[in-house]
């Protein structure tokens, strides 16, 4: 039997058929749960994230049955944040990847609850998963996805993007302390769960790949500021344009749209040069920094 | 040195400290966010589920140290429900433990975050804890809060309970599901946390922990539904009556005002029938049966 080669339209699928069977299935008592959880994962998602675990951890040398929990995991908090961003109280977003946000399908109830419901399915999704995992993979992943995810992560960030509404005087470091918060720290948790899966990752892989998932992370950011101008909402899957209507401080404040491409460019060179410093051939992951680049 | 006796102040008292100790602090970037989850975490919270942490542990043998993270966060996932059940979209509480609900008191963005906060704080505890506990106790222990809170738990609850607004026919079977669901996991939690964090506590223990968990569950939501019709707001310490401004479905409509009171009776006997299926001596557990009991 031939090895077939990794690739990420494998590993995006691999990752959907994943998060199908790891999500509830319709209890007939609260049928809805499932059905908005599902709904709110279960979509054209570009499942960045755990094709990032998946990268990282193979090319340390895991197995794909190592990854597929942590690869999961990440994915349900991308997608929790996502339902609970779209709320009426915060973003007030109609359209998510082309289709009716959660709450909009469902209701504001609900999705508040299916997005809650997704938090803790992904800690559920590492801590039962039967993947080859031991304890202390676990709890080193669980803690990744802490740091990430909760009050000195992700929603930090989130909490700083709505106290910066309408604040057109933030300095580009305050912006880019908020980025890696608010979207940084996701990106970096996926690599570094991908090390934690690897059992014979070193603290030098941990370390470079911390630099590789942090630079990325801005890179994502700042490509997303520049097509919320530039892009088309039929391609962008999303409403475009929210950034100025919403009042948001973004890199095309800070740096202007050519400079914030000079500055895209910048930091996908400097994903290119962490991954070097790699004893791994990390050319997958280099693959994902281009093409974030090549969006824009 | 006298050992002093272990009593429910005390108890509430080192909640108190440790959840206060516990809590992010604020950050210059964000200081809303610790300020919202403290305020929804530091009031007057009876703090019947740490407590029910602490009885239950120390009964098997754990020590105050082996409770502390598990008693904080049963309480922060406690908090982060409170908080999300206040929100307009869902209860649209005014008023919680006497003071204004988080997103009253903050806005309704920040009260979301704060929550989704909570509730990977409340994993992070256990997770990194100096409590000495071990790798084994702690993913035991994270699975516990995630059976309860996750879409089997708590918030399949408050999906079924919204689903079930204005249904005026439902059954006693179905009510009763709804309320193991949303209350009686977390306190069955409680108990088992306890129990997990107890290095010599049997399966038997366990088993027994788990009945009267659900009893207590079951008792405490029974004796809710009384004091939502027959309490004053100032004892409540939250709006009485709002069970029928919702057209909930309630143990009032199911048995009746005496009928409901039977019920609790016959609840509180089951709890104590549990405990003294246990080796230990389980006094302080059945004073809490007691306790909830005798407020109705």
């Amino acid at each position: 039997m031939t090895k077939r080669p990794l690739t990420i339209n494998a590993l995006i699928t691999r990752t959907n058929q994943q998060l199908k069977q790891r999500l509830p299935k319709e209890n007939p008592s609260y049928p809805t749960l499932a059905q908005a959880m599902r709904y709110a994962t279960l979509n054209n998602g570009k499942r960045i994230r755990p094709t990032l675990v998946y990268l990282a951890g193979t090319m340390l040398g895991a197995t794909l049955e190592q990854l597929d929990a942590p690869a999961c995991a990440i994915e349900f908090i991308h997608c929790f944040s996502l339902v609970h961003d779209d709320l009426p109280a915060m973003d007030n977003s109609d359209l998510r990847r082309g289709q009716a946000s959660c709450h909009k399908a469902f209701s504001e109830d609900l999705a508040i609850l299916a997005g809650d419901a997704l938090v803790t399915q992904a800690f559920e999704t590492i801590i039962t998963s039967n993947s080859p995992l031991n304890d202390k993979q676990r709890i080193n992943m669980l803690q990744c996805l802490c740091n990430a995810t909760g009050a000195y992560g992700m929603v930090a960030g989130q909490v700083m993007d709505i106290n910066n509404e309408n604040n057109t005087k933030m300095s580009l470091a305050k912006l880019k302390t908020l980025h890696t918060l608010k979207t940084g720290e996701l990106i970096k948790a996926s690599v570094l769960l991908g090390g934690h899966a690897a059992p014979n990752a070193t603290q030098n892989d941990l370390d470079q790949l911390e630099i590789f998932g942090e630079t990325l992370g801005l890179l994502y950011q700042v490509c997303d500021d520049i097509l919320d101008v530039t892009a088309d909402e039929n391609i962008l899957g999303k409403q475009s344009g929210t950034d100025e209507v919403l009042g948001k401080f973004t890199y095309i404040n800070a740096l202007g749209l050519d400079g914030s491409k000079n500055y895209a460019r910048e930091l996908q060179q400097d994903c290119l040069k962490a991954l070097k410093n790699l004893k791994s051939n990390s050319e997958h992951l280099a693959t994902i920094a281009n093409n974030i680049f090549q969006r824009v």
